[in-house]
């Protein structure tokens, strides 16, 4: 059996392509394809996402990687006409990760590898530039005394050692940045670099180039389980078990001068969308010094002046990418004394604005097609479109304080905080949080999350705040440089203003401005010209919605219903063009006015006729409720569920308020009070609930069944089309359905007798308990329509409350236990199954039962897609998240091969 | 197509036997095997089971049934020479029930049927017996009236309308019984009977003959659906849809004169199981006398005397029916003018005394073989053989107040109840209940369930209360004459005792004994044998109990394991040949003594150091558990659960206990408040707890891993063999087992580094949630057996809380919602079914996983031979059913088809 490939060569021979991204990681195997389009990409070689599996298991390399990397590394000696570890003219080497999707600045990086006290001397006499030379090994040695030895600081609180010297060297030589120290001062700095690593580690920086690389590629792989990559991928839902490729490439340097840069360029804005060369760089620097930003950097057109033959190759470049991936591309280059370097070219990420805007622009421009345009706006973008966005009134009385770049479009208002910690406790306590930083870096990660928005005072668009903030969908203005932020006394001066932590601001990241206090907002473009408020053809946002909706209701399979309680729920839905309602929780309705007195009446009546006595004053408020929810859907399916929670949730726990009822009923308060008692507890939500509590009191059922259909009379007769869907909520038992079904035909026929109206309707079930899974067969004998509620069913499934997982949902996290949130996407594994179990069942039994979803799963696009594959009906989902269940459902039937 | 045959014949012509009972009901199919074998059966007919659902359905009968009841009918007629309705020497027909399995007295009967006011007539004129002839006319509109007419008395306060009206006749007359009463005073009953039909119902008692049939085959149909029966199917776990037959039987007399006799006899004692001829009758009676109790009848010895040649003739069917069905038969006979007729035979109900009794003894007889004796007990039987029984002493210095006649074995004590309603307040209020009748009646049989034994003053050893109190294995005295009940006053007389309602009375059942006061027990014969404090050789009834386990022991599949926490309850299981312990409970020991403070300071503890500190301190004391618990097994295996329920459960909540651990802990109360605050749960049983604690508090784990460990190395040191078992509670997801497993390895590599003792050890995981079961194949890869919990497994599979479902589960019962209760016997076709899955994925993972139950249904008989048929290793069950779970386990094996 020939050896397994571990190493794929890129440059002058090229062994890699685009597709390989699972094997060679995203960055690899878009450098090997950029070397085969004749993009100027140093030589170097890939060591594949492979060997980081071996590698964790056994904490080893494979052999074969050594050998295979030692060719690998003869041929990249071969092309640049340089020898690694060589003392006169070294080759050196930049040691990267490369996951398959792509984890901005989660994992580590190594530059300049291969200079030692030797190897130094032969760079600065080949380059005639011992400042170059000097500054390249002090970076090396502060990145591989970080990231492989690792010595960091000693805390949160202390600052980083080799900063420190670095700071001090500045300070010493008094000059503001690190290009202003020359090469003694380098050396003597590069001494106490290697003395605190001497101190920390107990050993001393390797001079062997090959030890030197042999540690970076182990600390690479190492990297992929850091806290960081960690929490990233569970947010992102990246399986651990993927792992990253290592990619060793030959160094160019951007810091040699002024005729060297390096930058970061996107073929469009990643912020808005827009079709614009969009990115910025920075003259005599390497590439870190831009994503940091420490230097904040210029923009790119800048460029065309400082370096106009490059800028035309750039363009030149742009274009090309744009042409051969069909997608915006983010992507880095380096200019080393004029020449121009092709470092990384990667699908550029973008805000949910500019991913529909740059979709429905490329189909335009007949760059994608349309399903491609579809499949490549990631479903929760759309959600962007909608969100509020601040009042333009709002925003003229407000004080601007500051202008910054805008990097995250939306409007944020929130408490100022200046650590990530701050950021996290607010949110905690339910506060509104927005972090300002000088610059963010990947521990702020959490704060981040947590945070409203993002500001900070340093760094340009592609810094590691425009970055995240774009990825995670948060609003945010990056390098508002007159903000001066004050760690120490947790103050920020703008002017001669001077805010102090938890004062408030807003943030308007669409137009990159910052303003004192919380600016009022308004629906977003979107929801105005829904509403009537705004000119559909004034809102180019609306247009692309529009667009966008139309295209997805051409090609999805998946009916999209609303959970809508009320008729102003309903309407919200069926703005977005929600089909109908897949969920009324009729509970709702009693919690408003005095109706919640007639439902403790009747929850405190000791005799069935009492109840009854009771249960008939809601009669005609239900009805009513029910009028309003059939009016409002026209003919539309309306899907009704009887009674669910445990009456405790309707009772009062207050001796207050006891005592009122008690008088309102005119019962003794101790009556009260024991009732109260007696509905306790110990598992509510296994407990008398659901279709027991119509079992247990028949007449509450009665009730709803004769609010529903005197409620479709009245429309009927009203001319008002009605298509009302019965659902008997935590069925177990085939016995518990018969028993409600009864009564709803019962009282049907009642009602088409007494009022001389008939009418259709549908009687059905939810699928919310494992055993109503697995005995669906049996089930739609009688329900002719079955509705998932993957809450119940998550929780049965996997015997956890999700209002009780709290106290340890941290540390699952923390050990990545569930592959993703079971109660935000459903756990294919486990719920899935019995999902699917059901499907085959009912299917088996009633050919062509309706099956749906009404968790709230039904607006995850990854449950969505699930959903599609299970061959459900529809998904049910709130109203706002019916754009994105839209989405996704097209998505779903775009990849599904049995519907191309 | 042939039409199908909804009627079988008997008689003459036999077109049934002893094998289709399921489609002729037990009764039916008998009395044709009795006629096949030549014994005196009148002749007659069965209306299939099947019919019944048919009736059940529509409402009506199938055509094809009138039809091949006439023919039947003519068949009878020719047979016995006589015509259905005809006016001079009319036939007359019996109409009963007689479902697959005997429900005694839960449907109705008719007797007598054919008779009306011409017939009547020519009854006495052919009898020369007018006053026979109208007592049997009485009797029919009695029962008709009740059965078909449904006239009852308005309410449980008031007398039987036909009861009254046959008091106040007696009165007139002066009269003591029935039998006393004249053909003229009769015909004056019959007269007031019709007209209270007619008031009841506005119409007439009918004198059509075949509308008389009609109406009471209907009837009989109808009482499948009762609510007794429903209620009887519940406890006996018999399918609605079995459906009873209705056998129609040309009459015989037993109340014919002093020549004529009814009675009810057993081939054995169905009470302790002796090989005597065992029965009563009555002279001048009909069969329903003998057992509605209302005529106290003569033991069936007395009938040598009375009617010798019945009695020669009786002792030869005696033995003709054992031999031929190889069972103990329960059979009535008529005896009209000196000639035997059989009614009835079936396979006698008998106590779990009994029951073991005569299948050892048959098996010695030669009658059945072993494997048929085993099969032939019902496995709960054997629990009563273990039962405490009175002790002599105690007998000895108590009051005896009265004998009755022995029908249920057993010592019984508690608060005389005269109303079976108040046996079951008083049940409900958690106190033990002496049911105390004059008779019982099928109204009783909920107040005989809430009872601890029941005593009647009335009625033989084949009346009701001894029939039912036999089969639910009650402790019950009957017959105890002397005991002179007033219902009104709620008192009791007993020579010139009186005895009030509430009074506490004991009932010997074994000796036919009533105590006054409560009588102490010692424990059973056969645990004293097995406690050293009794010889074996004294006892028999431990020599029937030897005899059968080690026949059990010699055929059964599965192990039986025992539910203990402690090294005495392990001791228990063990004396009843327990095989090792399938569940610690290792929380139950943390309830002991001061250990539930280390527990606290533990909980209490906000750091990792000072949880730590606490945990070592139960260090100690777990690990002395264990040794103990070790040294009892004796290398028997033993499987330790680790820390499961919620940790709320362990704190104190009430202000004055929480001051006082605050003081223990030294923290501020609040704290404590505080923290007991937090550990409330919405739903505890989905909530912080299982293996979700050992994975937030890896040092609670590592504590019990090492006290494990160290418990094994200590037992290895001192000689004794160790077989431990660890098992990781409430995994859902197999990274939560990874979790903990790999905490056990590593503490078991640190003991053994440690001592320097080597050891062997498993790591398993309960299967008890659905997820669980689902993912089974997944987490066999790691755990070296599962057991299922079926609690909790139950618990979520039908999302039903075993703690709350009181407020529903009467209704549920009611309406026959569930087959059986689901946690008394697993739900096969839904936590079944998962269970199945899990067992198939386990096993398709690794070949030979140990696989078991620790759940209460591991002493379910039920349950056990579900789990023989899913192939599991072992149930494991509490100390006191391991000798029940044997007993199934036995069955299984005989009864499985692939072991034979």
């Amino acid at each position: 059996m020939a050896e397994e490939k571990y190493v794929y060569e890129f440059g002058v021979r090229t062994d890699g392509n685009a597709k390989m991204r699972e094997l060679l990681g995203g960055k690899g195997a878009n450098l090997a394809e950029m070397a085969r389009i004749g993009l100027p990409v140093p030589p170097g070689f890939t060591i594949t996402t492979a060997v980081c599996t071996l590698f964790s298991t056994t904490g080893r390399l494979p052999e074969a990687v050594e050998k295979q990397k030692y060719a690998a590394l003869k041929h990249v000696e071969e092309q640049v006409g340089r020898k690694f570890g060589d003392a006169d003219n070294p080759l050196l080497f930049s040691v990267r990760s490369g996951a398959r999707e792509s984890m901005p600045g989660m994992m580590d990086t190594i530059l300049n590898l291969g200079l030692n006290d030797r190897t130094v001397r032969g760079l600065a006499d080949a380059t005639r530039n011992p400042r170059f030379a000097y500054d390249s090994y002090r970076r090396f040695i502060q990145m591989y005394g970080d990231v492989v030895m690792e010595v960091h600081a000693k805390d949160d609180h202390s600052a980083d050692p080799f900063e420190e010297i670095l700071d001090a060297a500045k300070k010493k030589a008094a000059v503001q940045f690190d290009n202003q120290l020359n090469a003694e001062q380098l050396q003597d700095v590069i001494g106490h670099y290697k003395e605190v690593i001497r101190k920390a580690t107990g050993r001393d920086f390797p001079q062997d180039v090959n030890e030197q690389l042999l540690g970076a590629i182990g600390a690479v792989f190492r990297s992929w389980n850091n806290e960081r990559a960690i929490l990233y991928r569970q947010k992102y839902a990246i399986p651990a078990d993927w792992g990253t490729a290592v990619n060793v490439q030959s160094m160019v340097f951007g810091n040699m001068g002024k005729d060297s840069a390096t930058g970061v360029a996107f073929t469009r804005d990643p912020a808005n969308g827009e079709n614009v060369f969009y990115g910025e760089y920075l003259i005599d620097a390497q590439g870190e010094d831009v994503v940091a930003g420490i230097r904040t950097p210029n923009p790119i057109a800048d460029l065309e002046r400082d370096m106009p033959t490059v800028f035309a190759e750039l363009t030149n470049v742009r274009q090309k990418l744009e042409r051969h991936f069909c997608d915006m591309q983010d992507f880095e280059f380096t200019v080393q004394q004029n020449k121009l370097y092709m470092l990384q070219t990667r699908n550029g990420k973008r805000t949910g604005f500019a991913a529909v805007r740059i979709a429905l622009e490329m189909e335009k421009e007949g760059l994608i097609d349309k399903k491609t345009a579809i499949k490549r706006i990631p479903a929760e973008s759309i959600s962007s479109l909608l969100v509020p966005i601040f009042d333009d009134e709002g925003k003229k009385k407000a004080k601007l304080i500051a202008r910054g770049l805008p990097a995250g479009p939306g409007a944020a208002s929130g408490k100022v905080c200046f650590s990530a910690q701050k950021a996290e406790e607010l949110h905690s306590r339910g506060e509104r949080a927005l972090l300002c930083r000088a610059e963010t870096s990947p521990e702020d990660i959490r704060g981040m999350l947590a945070s409203e928005g993002i500001l900070t005072s340093r760094g340009g668009v592609s810094s590691h705040a425009a970055l995240v903030a774009r990825q995670m969908g948060k609003v945010c203005v990056v390098g508002a440089a007159t903000l001066e932020i004050d760690y120490g006394s947790r103050t920020m001066k703008v002017g001669d203003l001077h805010i102090k932590e938890g004062d408030e601001l807003s943030i308007d990241g669409t137009a990159g401005e910052v303003f004192l206090g919380a600016v009022g907002t308004v629906p977003s473009e979107v929801n105005q010209v829904l509403a009537g408020t705004l000119a559909a053809e004034k809102s180019s946002i609306y247009a692309s919605y529009a667009c966008l909706m139309g295209w997805c209701d051409e090609c999805r399979k998946l009916r999209v219903y609303i959970n809508a309680d009320s008729p102003r729920q309903a309407e919200a839905g069926l703005c977005y063009g929600g089909e109908g309602i897949g969920l009324t929780r009729t509970e709702h309705m009693f919690f408003e006015g005095n109706r919640i007195d007639f439902m403790r009446e009747m929850i405190l009546a000791d005799t069935e006729e009492n109840r009854e006595r009771a249960v008939a004053k809601l009669l005609p408020l239900q009805r009513k409720d029910f009028i309003g929810i059939f009016m409002a859907l026209h003919g539309k399916p309306a899907t009704i569920r009887f009674l669910d929670p445990p009456l405790h949730e309707f009772v009062p726990h207050d001796e207050a308020t006891q005592r009122s009822l008690a008088q309102k009923v005119g019962i003794p308060l101790e009556k009260v009070k024991a009732r109260v008692h007696a509905l306790q507890e110990f598992n509510p939500m296994l407990g008398h609930r659901g279709c027991r509590l119509g079992i247990s009191y028949p007449e509450v059922s009665r009730m709803q069944a004769r609010a529903i259909f005197e409620a479709v009379v009245y429309c009927k007769s009203n001319g008002v089309p009605v298509h009302p869907e019965i659902m008997i909520p935590l069925v177990g038992f085939v016995k518990e359905l018969r028993h409600q079904v009864n009564i709803v035909h019962e009282i049907a026929a009642m009602v088409k007798d007494e009022s001389g109206v008939n009418f259709d309707y549908m009687v059905g079930t939810m699928l919310e308990l494992p055993r109503a899974c697995l005995r669906a067969g049996e089930i739609a004998e009688i329900a002719e329509f079955c509705s998932f509620g993957s809450n119940d069913l998550t929780q049965t499934t996997l015997g956890m409350s999700r209002d009780d997982m709290g106290s340890f949902l941290g540390r699952y996290n923390s050990l990545e236990i569930f592959a993703t949130n079971p109660f935000a996407t459903i756990d294919k594994e486990g719920v899935g199954e019995l999902m699917q179990m059901a499907v085959e069942r009912a299917r088996k039994t009633r050919k062509d039962i309706i099956l749906g979803i009404c968790g709230e799963h039904g607006g995850d696009p990854a449950s969505v897609k699930f959903c599609h594959s299970l061959g459900l009906t529809y998904v049910s989902c709130s109203p706002n998240r019916v754009p994105v269940a839209k989405l996704a459902a097209a998505q779903a039937a775009l990849e599904d091969s049995r519907s191309r």
